[in-house]
């Protein structure tokens, strides 16, 4: 294999290579007294060969986009990671031995924090999906050729959402795209569904549209030759799949049930099996520089907005607003889960077809590719049913631990979007989402207010998520007024306010008609729209605290963790409180029109104003 | 096909009746409004077919254990749904009138409101794991021949969770199972990624070890033909790929884009083209009585218990407990996503092999085949780790429409698990399992409270989720105490108390060691354990807020939507209410010890002395 030009190791280097990646495996995890080392040494002679002959890497510039990527998508062969980082001199042996310490960058399962990796692993399944991503941005978006390589489990196949890679990578046709899977036969507890049935791997992955490479992943000249193949594999991805076994080189382990997830019992005796220590070094192939970053054009466009009295659709104003900030900003990319005439990110779509992702029904695929794309820097914003998210959860909260940026709105919020009922419905999606870290959680009650949020989501670091709704509410936000994340819209107010509602998204037009209600009724009510659910904007709900009686907060939302949750969390460790009482949807929705199910579940006008008639019952009573 | 002896209705029959089924979709999404008429009408010839020729059905009998299950895993479908139980005579004309109206049984998703309905979808891709969840019941628990019928579209394919399916189902050879791919091409706004190419999904199925049977949906001869296949297959699950048009028999929608999910333009025109209005009722085939229901025999066990004072850990209480469930109820199973030895239900596993399921790394099938297990009856505990049910969320959510039982228990919980790294930590567990509707959320601190908490949750309906933590902690419950759901426990106070620490789980411990701190230096401070997170004793909230100066919520959990927030919310409308102060995990966390970590995030014993110190100070500031 090797020609006369070729400077890199032989494959002899690399099997010593392997050796000293086991090794490194075994002393780490003994030191640290816990780690996966038998899950690295089924492995290492993969990733030694990739490493010494195959990945194109300038560590010196990890930012350079035309480096390869390469992601461990099972995150707990991380002392086999962090092994090879050592060996291409990214580590130092000093660090290395602070494996899964405090402080650390070397943590139980790879993140970001140790250059020059993407993206956090170790929940199963989601470094295949997130590859699909990166490779997405080189083939459509940075037209360059490098190459993502990804090391996966056996166990992880069983996770669907290696199955909606497989078949929306196979439908891309994405041949910068190779799946390492180290078939090591052994889970934690047990065999695999498959065992060593390297055919059945083979079987599936081709008929997802792969091209499979079945090799003894103890090979090195074997797996050589498929890392080869794979770059010369076109129009589909490739996978490799490797018959190893778990535990590799120490007859303790070796292809042994029991030995998963824990050190070896003698790490000095499997050192010694192992050959003992080694002091190789490689030096990584640097990328292909010649091909030049491809970027879009903005061709410019006008911000929408909606006049102040009329209906609008926060969901179209989504639309618009993405399609706006596509033509104003090279960086904006969109993806949706086919529903994007729902979302309406079909007007993104139109307008920028090269910069739109359709993923079809595969939530996790496309928060995956979200992440992947951002990895190489775009802009991404995702959008499906806020129902839906839900599909997408642990993507989601792992993003948080890749310290990803997502942009995710969910349209079709709530009870008010009618007839399809509860199946469709976010009713969770505040909750789930506000207790992401670091994130923020929007829910704009009208078309004007979506605007200046996306464009504050556009350059917003961490997790974002935009609630839009199915119907229309009236615009009352003027197009130039300030609207920021953090904010909030005071609706109206009288310095006779007895009460304050605190109403975000639809439930804003029920509190201003309750407003309406109660003011024929000599009842001054304040309306506060908190269009920014998390962050609260602290300082408006602790004045109306402080001006007003009461506060009721309402939201077509479960009555946990959404805005009644956060109102609460605002004035917890206030010296002095007024009651808040929650209207939340505590029932369980059916079909019906969305002022049925509003009235059904008690978060409409009509509610608001029988709360506040009890509420000064109830004070009255008291005084 | 038709013998002398078959009183079937014939193929004639089942065309018209498949036209009868189209005409009431259409009709039925005319008068509402809405509704998804053209998904419904290229499955007709399907669904006739099966009602009239295959399925067997006891519709007087519903609970009846031999009967056939259908799923319409392609829920959207409804109209055709009721269309088909009209003509099988559940449903009367009047009733289909009320298609997504309030209070109909005939919701936009079907739901159990309508019998025999055995579950909700409508969020895609879920019935067909549900469906395998029947399917493992009726070989594995009930042993009895009835089989289980899944429509499914070929959106929903993209789903990775139909191949978790797939995958498990090939897996365990359910030849009980039958898949309906109702493959019309056509998404919600373009082609599907596999279009009319029936051998790709032919390939994709068989390669997962089902038998595929390619047929035109719309023949109905070979449709028959195709159904009798499924029922004579052996030893593997079978796939009916059958190729349809969306809107098939009307011109105006047939195999169009842009015509999903609405009524038809011209419904009168629609129904004339499909030969008017017919009035066919199908006798359904009666399920085979023949075969017994087998049920398990308990044999009886030893109640697990801890000595108060000594070192327990919950997980291991959630494994010694589910053993002695299963020891003396013949009804309960256990699953697991392939950490049984770390959820510790692999003792269950060893005592009751025939009643364990081991899932793999597959929650949303876990999930799905609770769920399904539970259609039968049966009462299932599935475990993983509490990070991992967020893969799940979904289906948690759909359960809860479902009205389904769920016992999930979360292990590995918040960053007391150390070394790992925050992948492997659940801290938004206990927030997305609040905002499930009907829910109770429990966290049990030590190991003799986790043995009643189970022994309730086995009979307790809707969902319920159990956490447990990694380490071990001070078991303070006298065995005999009473435990329960909306219960806590007061573990020490005094009338000179000055603060309340409400904490759960791991921080317990902390809460403890701090009071001890504190009543060295002469300040008293309660400490309730507040086991049942939701219903949270509110009663015993009250009292601590009125009875000290301040409380303290203490987590081990993002701030938002946890105990922190379950005390404030049972505090918002008392009319007078302390301060409350939230410790909980606002960091990102990283590898370390379980001590270093709770330090770091600030919910250990010191954070807590150090605030009720502050708390203190700004008190007296105030006074």
């Amino acid at each position: 294999m090797t020609t006369a030009s070729d400077t890199r190791p032989d494959l002899d280097f690399c099997t010593e290579l392997a050796q000293q990646l086991r090794v490194d495996s075994v002393v780490m995890s003994d030191r640290a007294g816990s780690g996966h080392p038998t899950s690295s040494m089924s492995a290492a002679d993969l990733v030694a060969v990739l490493l010494g002959r195959h990945l194109r890497w300038d560590l010196q510039a990890p930012d350079d986009p035309h480096n390869d990527h390469l992601i461990f998508s099972k995150g707990h062969a991380s002392p086999l990671y962090y092994a090879m980082l050592h060996a291409a001199g990214a580590i130092d042996e000093p660090e290395l031995r602070t494996y899964r310490r405090l402080d650390s960058r070397l943590e139980g399962h790879p993140t970001p924090r140790m250059s020059p990796t993407d993206v956090a692993t170790g929940s199963l399944g989601q470094g295949l999906p997130i590859g699909v991503g990166i490779a997405l941005a080189a083939k459509e978006l940075d037209k360059l050729p490098y190459r993502v390589w990804v090391l996966c489990g056996d166990s992880e196949m069983a996770e669907g959402s290696m199955w909606e890679a497989f078949q929306y990578a196979g439908w891309r046709g994405l041949d910068n795209l190779t799946a390492i899977i180290d078939v090591n036969r052994l889970g934690q507890t047990r065999e695999t569904m498959l065992g060593h049935d390297l055919d059945a791997y083979a079987a599936r992955v081709s008929a997802f549209g792969w091209h499979p490479v079945v090799v003894d992943g103890h090979d090195v000249a074997a797996i050589d030759r498929a890392y080869t193949e794979a770059q010369h594999t076109s129009g589909r991805p490739c996978a490799i799949i490797a018959r190893t076994l778990k535990g590799r080189g120490v007859a303790a382990v070796e292809d042994k049930l029991g030995k998963h997830g824990k050190p070896l019992d003698d790490a000095t005796a499997a050192v010694a099996e192992l050959g003992g220590f080694r002091d190789l070094r490689v030096e990584v192939q640097r990328p292909d520089l010649g091909a030049e970053l491809h970027r879009f054009t903005a061709t410019g466009g006008t911000r929408p907005t909606w006049e102040v009295g009329t209906e609008g659709s926060t969901r179209e104003a989504y639309g618009a607003a993405l399609a706006w900030l596509g033509a104003t900003r090279e960086d904006v990319v969109a993806l949706d889960g086919e529903v994007s005439n729902s979302t309406h990110s079909d007007e993104f779509a139109s307008a920028e077809p090269d910069r739109y992702f359709e993923m079809f029904i595969a939530e996790q695929q496309m928060v995956a590719a979200t992440v992947g794309l951002g990895v190489r820097g775009w802009t991404p914003f995702a959008s499906t049913f806020g129902a839906f998210w839900a599909r997408a959860y642990d993507f989601v909260r792992m993003a948080a631990v890749s310290r990803a940026d997502l942009r995710l709105c969910g349209s079709h919020a709530g009870v008010a979007i009618g007839a399809d009922g509860p199946s469709q419905m976010a009713l969770e999606d505040l909750a789930s989402m506000r207790a992401i870290h670091g994130s923020a959680v929007l829910h704009p009650s009208d078309a004007n207010q979506v605007v200046p949020l996306m464009e504050e989501m556009a350059d917003r670091g961490g997790i974002t998520y935009l609630r839009v709704l199915r119907g229309t509410t009236t615009v009352r936000t003027p197009a130039d007024e300030r609207v920021h994340i953090g904010g909030s819209r005071t609706v109206r107010h009288d310095q006779d306010d007895e009460v304050t509602v605190l109403a975000c998204g639809v439930t804003v037009d029920e509190a201003v008609d309750a407003a309406d209600l109660l003011a024929a009724q000599g009842i001054g009510m304040r309306v506060v729209d908190c269009y920014s659910v998390k962050p609260l904007d602290a300082d408006t709900v602790r004045r109306a605290a402080a001006e007003t009686d009461a506060l009721i907060t309402v939201e077509d939302h479960r009555p946990e963790g959404g805005l009644g949750d956060a109102v609460l969390e605002a004035l917890a460790a206030e010296p002095v409180r007024p009651q808040v009482h929650k209207l939340a949807v505590d029932v369980m929705p059916t079909s019906g029109t969305p002022e049925e199910l509003m009235k059904a579940a008690g978060i409409d006008a009509e509610a608001i104003v029988a709360l506040v008639h009890r509420v000064r019952t109830a004070s009255e009573a008291h005084l």
